[in-house]
Parts: C-alpha cells; structure tokens; sequence
C-alpha cells in the first residue's frame, strides 16, 4: 500500500520473523517494498527466535533470584545483533540503513528492570536519520535508565517499543509483523469459519488481548491507545501488494470512532487459565468482601470475576476466579484465614474455561448478553459465573464445553459470514 | 598471591576461560579469591568462545564487504552477555559486582571500526564503582566512538582492553588468564623440554608475538610497555595457590630493568606464514630497491627480512619474505613491473619457515648468532636469509627442518635446563 501525505510508518517484526538469515533478508525485501513506495520507514526488531530463550536461561542456571539490572544487560543483546543484521541485509539491497541500540536513540525507561516502562523517547537523531534516507533499525524491548544501565520492557515488550516510537515520529501507522495474518473473530484452530477482522477498536482489543488472543503485549495497545497510534497487526510471511491502499492486509487496530461497522459482536475469546473459587456459608454481615480479598490482593493474586449470591440462614455465597497458576496459594489463604471469614465451605474448580464475547457495539445494541446465554442453553451449557463490561460479557463453563461453546457463539452472533 | 601495598589488578579471562556456566562459575572463584586476600579488582572478559565466530559468520553470509559499524554493535554483544553473566556469579558467591559496556565506561576509540584504536578510558566510574565494593565487569574488546557507535578493536582486543583499563586504573599489574599457564621459551608441542619463562621484557615478548607465540595480542604488548604496565600471562585451568608471593604463577612480562637474570636467549620462536622470494639478476643501480618495494608498498604488502646479495655481470640478487597469504599478489605485481625492474628471473618458495632467537641479553653478549649459525650447519641445515636486529636473530630455512631446527638450537642455547 502507499502511505498517502505524511508517508511515515513504523514497521516491527517479531522473533519469528527474523529467526534466520534468510528470514531476515525477507524482512529487508518488505521494507525496502515500503522505502520504494516512498514511506519514510522506521524499523524495529525482537530478537531472532529461540536467542531470548537462551539468555534468560544462562542467567537462570546461574542464579534463580539474578540480579536484573544484569539480566537487562544479557537479553538485551538478542535485539542488538538482529538490528545490526537486518542494517546490513538492507545496505546489502541497496537501501541505506543503520541498527540503534535502546541507549542510542536514546529510549528512557524507568529502572524496573525487567519490566521497565517507557518514560520518554527522543526521536530527535532518528528522525535526523531518516531525513538522510537512511532506514533506522530501532532494537527492540530495550532502553536505558537514569543511571545510563540497559533496562527491557517485558516479554513481549517490542511491540510497545514500537509504538511508543510511532508516537514520538507522529508516525501515520504502526505495523506489527507476526507469525499470524491478523485478529481473528476467534480462535481459527477451534473455529474454521474464524474470520479475519479487518478494523478493531483499541478497546476492543485490549478485552481480547487479556482474555487470551495473544498477538499484541497488552501495554502496546493501551499505549496506542492513549497516544492514538493506529496500529496494523500482518503476516510477515506474506507477500502484501503495495500497490492497493483499498485492500489493506492484516488487522487494523484503531480509535472507535475510526470503525463505520460497529458490530455488537466483533470477536470471542476463551481463557483455559483460570480456576474458580466458591466461599460457601459465609455470614452475611458488612466486610465479609474484604475479609476474602484483602489477604489475596496482599499476596498479589489478581481475582477477576466476583460474584455474590444468597446462601440460606443470613449467610451468603461468594464465587471468583483467580489464575490457575494462582489456586494453590489462595487456596492456602483462604483456609488460614477460616477463623476470619467463618465460611462452611470451600470448593475449587479447575476445570473451568472463561468465554467472553467483545464488543463495541454493545453500548448501542440490547440483548447482547441474553444471545450468549440462550446459545448456551440451547447446548445445555450451564453457565456457572457471568460478569459483564461496557463492551464484553464473559462466563465461566465447565472446561469440556469450550470448542462447542465457542463455535456456537461464533455462529450466533453472525460472524460465521463477517466480511464475506 | 597478595596485592601488596596498592592492591588494584586488572583480571582478564579470554574466551576458553568462560565457554560455558561452569567456567564462568570457575573464573568468578578465581576472582572471590583474589578479592578476598584484599584486592582491588577489575575484571575484562572475553565473549564466550564460538560466540563471536558465529556473529562473524552471519555477518559475513550476509555480506562478505559487510558495514563494519554493524559488525561492531552485532558482534560487540559477545563480551556484554559474558560480562553480566560473570556478575550474576559473582554477586550469587556474596561478591558484589556488575557489568560495564565499553559505552557505558566509556573507552572511548576512534571510528577505524573493526580495528579501532583506543583514545581514551574515563575510569572515574569504574574506580567509583571499586570505592563502593562492587567489582566493576568490564566487556572487552569494544569502546564507543566519537558518534556514540560501538566499536571493536580487532580479534584478540580484550588483551589490549585490560592493558589500557589497568594504565588508566594505576593497577599494580594486568593479570591475563588464559588456556596455557604462561609463556615459553619455545613451543611445547615441539620440545617437550620448554620451560615456562617466569619474567620476559616487553621487547621480547614483541619479538616473540611477532614470530608466532599467540599468548598475547600485539597491540596489547605494545600498549603495555608504552604505559609501563606489569602483565602476568597465566592459566585459568589452574588454581593458583594466593598464599605465596614468592612464587609466581605463569609469566610476568615487564620492563627490562626488572628482570634480574638476562639470559642471552629468552626463547625461541618459528613461522610457518612466511614465502620466499628471490628476484635474481637485476641490474645493480641506485633506486633499484625501490622499484621493488614500492609497489608491493602500495598494495599493503608486508615485507620483511630483504638481503641484497651481489649477482654477477654488474647484477645483483633481492631475497626477501612476504606473508604466505600475500604471495601471489606479490608475485603478479613484481612480474607486472618487470619492465621497470628488469629482473632475469622470479623464484618464490613457500616451503620455508622462519625461525628466531629473541633475547635483551644479546645486547651485552655477542656471539648469539654464531652459535645460530653453527648450530644449524652441525645438522646440514642450510640458513636460506638472515636478519638481525638489536635482540633477535631470524633465519629463513626449508620447512621440512623446523622441528630439528628448533629442538637444536633450544638445547644450544641452554634452555632446556633453565629454572631447573
């Protein structure tokens, strides 16, 4: 596609688009496809696939608790070498290009090594670079602290490299090469008829995002969204013709007001990683909510799904979910806690899947969450925990359910036949 | 060993010396001990061995006339892991330490990037940094030009990284540890009598690295004896024994006005790099010598050892040695020119080696190379070319005669029995 008036685009490929040398010499062909049609083009890059992998290793063999200024140092270097690589496949295509470190351009982060938040980027050199015709070729997940240390954003954490770089370029779009073609209305291994979703809401794909759909790191998209970066999520392992701006590939991710089609269902995820909690017999007396979530919040176990409901006898029953990787410990605070919460009983589910439906249309659409619950049902789907959002309900159903569960909303909510 | 009254050393590992966690582990053991029999200590390190290969041969699949300044920032990561991985150890054995990357020091060079050349090392954060405790991990081989680009300073450059960090630290000596326990009078693998020499002066050990011995950079000796620092070649195979001054592990090389006992030959060393050239019946005219050297000059092709020998009929004869890799360039630019040179014939011989003497005390002894020369025709050995200089005579003989050579004269020259 052409970039229109103010052709300035930020491209990032993930580990797997750059795992090899031939793989990387592809990358330079798409980017140089976007340079001939006159962008102004940024680059950022992961790590070749499987080196992160290793490093984290190293450093874990030779201390469990690392020191993660260190760990910054050592995983950072992945990003590095595939920057410098991608620079040399581009000269070698007759494209001028030059690989920056997080600490060249410079990208400021705080000093929460290993998770650092990006607190400023100057673009000032970058922008320099470009107005030479010269592709810059930003590492990404990287940046430097106060104290001049090399600190990573998280896993994932290329993505908010580049689009907090597209922010600060006042870049026209953020394209985010991945291993899959776009965001799919659903799951495409669970549901063949998965469609391709062509424009969705920053919203829309956060809901997504944290219920399971794993193409973008959540602080990217919230990141989009706050500095209204449009983002476009494509295959890196297609060829997209450039010469057809109607047609754009891959997924956009842009501000609501940008999608004409509000669907009231744009897309449907699942998460196998919870586990419900049910606290039964509780008297049913002010405070009793804190009792049980106060000691879980200070073990830092994310509860997500409260629901309360009527025992018998003045007392009351409380149902949540917490990560399955979680249950084991809330388990064991919740018993130490006994004397406190004075419940009868407590009853643990793993084998549960939540389901959430995701959309903006919602907010102008009635009757969204009572489709979901009829479909299920109609399937005698016993619907266990239900919570809802502005743009999203989700339930929790016995985890057996979750390929016919799921294929049956997709089909209820019409997008079996989306964008045919 | 102790530090004595100013107890600062630079510790240099090469690659060998942390190929994998448990060497690493190792080296950070070597240095706990030297820390904790009161040290100052500094460390450099080399990249993990096969790393830097690797970097280099991607590089070089994707382009062999590849940008040097992204050679330099890919390969340059080498160093950073293993800096941060060797301060993982340490600080996991109670050692407090942590990495430094050339920019971050800065060891600042010139832009000569591949090869580059130190200018400058602020050490002011790094003996801050050994103030507070903390054993600074310094990543070798690499510094930072003028423009904030990483630079590299040639294979074997974390010698000369511990060289000019010790000159710029004041340490009371460099201690290089690598995967033999020092240098040689000649090598072991062809006299099984070398002995390990316990002191050797910078000039020497120059001569020496020259002609073949491989312990040490060049440049790292070069810098060493302008700067006047005390280097000591040792194992990191091996565990020293810090109790005892007295004896000194490995091989300390330093200015000739330490060594007390100066032998007449320090050691002995061969060539197996070096062709033979002979250009026979030139006419024997001022500036003749030129119109040989001259264009081989131009074409960056190091000549050594040339003996001008008188021809018959008004004519004289050139021999001298050009590296073997060079030969044929060599060879088709002297013919290119035979019209100005004109030479009556060309001969060229790879089947040679060169074989030297190296010791200060031939200063004050004479009759060094007589006893080379005696030496060598008692097995009929024909001495081919000769060269002296003030500490070295070299000789160029057929290559079939090395080992008997070398054996011969390591015996003629008393070294098999020295520091018995």
């Amino acid at each position: 596609m052409s970039c229109g008036a103010a052709p300035r685009i930020v491209m990032k490929f993930g580990g797997t688009s750059v795992s090899n040398l031939d793989r990387i010499r592809k990358v330079a062909q798409t980017v140089k496809r976007q340079v001939e049609v006159g962008c102004e083009v940024a680059v950022v890059v992961s790590a070749m696939s499987g080196v992160t992998n290793q490093l984290v290793e190293y450093c874990q063999t030779l201390n469990p608790l690392f020191d993660s200024c260190e760990y910054d140092s050592i995983v950072a270097t992945g990003e590095q070498v595939t920057s410098g690589l991608l620079a040399i496949a581009l000269q070698t295509m007759g494209i001028k290009a030059r690989s920056w470190a997080g600490w060249q351009v410079p990208i400021l982060t705080d000093d929460a090594h290993g998770k650092a938040r990006i607190n400023q980027i100057d673009a000032s050199a970058l922008i320099r670079c470009m107005k030479e015709g010269i592709v810059p070729v930003v590492a990404g997940f990287q940046g430097v602290d106060h104290c001049n240390r090399v600190s990573t954003l998280g896993r994932g954490g290329s993505d908010t490299s580049a689009v907090a770089l597209a922010a600060s370029l006042k870049a026209t779009r953020c394209d985010i090469y991945t291993d899959v073609d776009g965001i799919y209305t659903t799951d495409p291994r669970i549901v063949k008829k998965a469609k391709r979703i062509k424009a969705i809401a920053y919203e829309e794909m956060l809901e997504l995002a944290s219920v399971g759909a794993k193409v973008l790191q959540t602080r990217s998209v919230e990141l989009a969204m706050k500095e209204q970066v449009r983002v476009q999520v494509l295959s890196s392992f297609e060829d997209h013709d450039s010469s057809k701006e109607e047609c754009l590939p891959g997924s956009l991710v842009v501000s609501e007001d940008e999608i004409v089609e509000k669907e009231q269902v744009t897309g449907i995820a699942y998460s196998l990683n919870e586990a419900k909690i049910v606290v039964k017999g509780i008297p049913d007396l002010p405070g009793i909510a804190s009792s049980i979530f106060a000691p879980l919040a200070e073990a830092n176990i994310n509860v997500d799904m409260i629901v309360q409901s009527s025992g018998t006898n003045q007392t009351t029953d409380m149902t949540f979910t917490v990560p399955k990787t979680d249950l084991l410990r809330a388990k064991d605070i919740l018993e130490k806690a006994q004397n406190i919460i004075k419940f009868n009983q407590l009853i643990t589910d793993e084998n549960v899947v939540k389901i959430s439906v995701v959309g903006i249309g919602m907010r102008s659409h009635t009757g969204v969450a009572n489709i979901m619950f009829k479909t299920l049902a109609e399937r005698s789907i016993n619907v266990q925990v239900i919570s809802t959002s502005e743009i999203k309900v989700s339930v929790i159903v016995a985890a057996e359910y979750v390929e016919l569960a799921v294929r049956a909303l997709h089909t209820a909510y019409g997008l079996d036949k989306m964008n045919d």
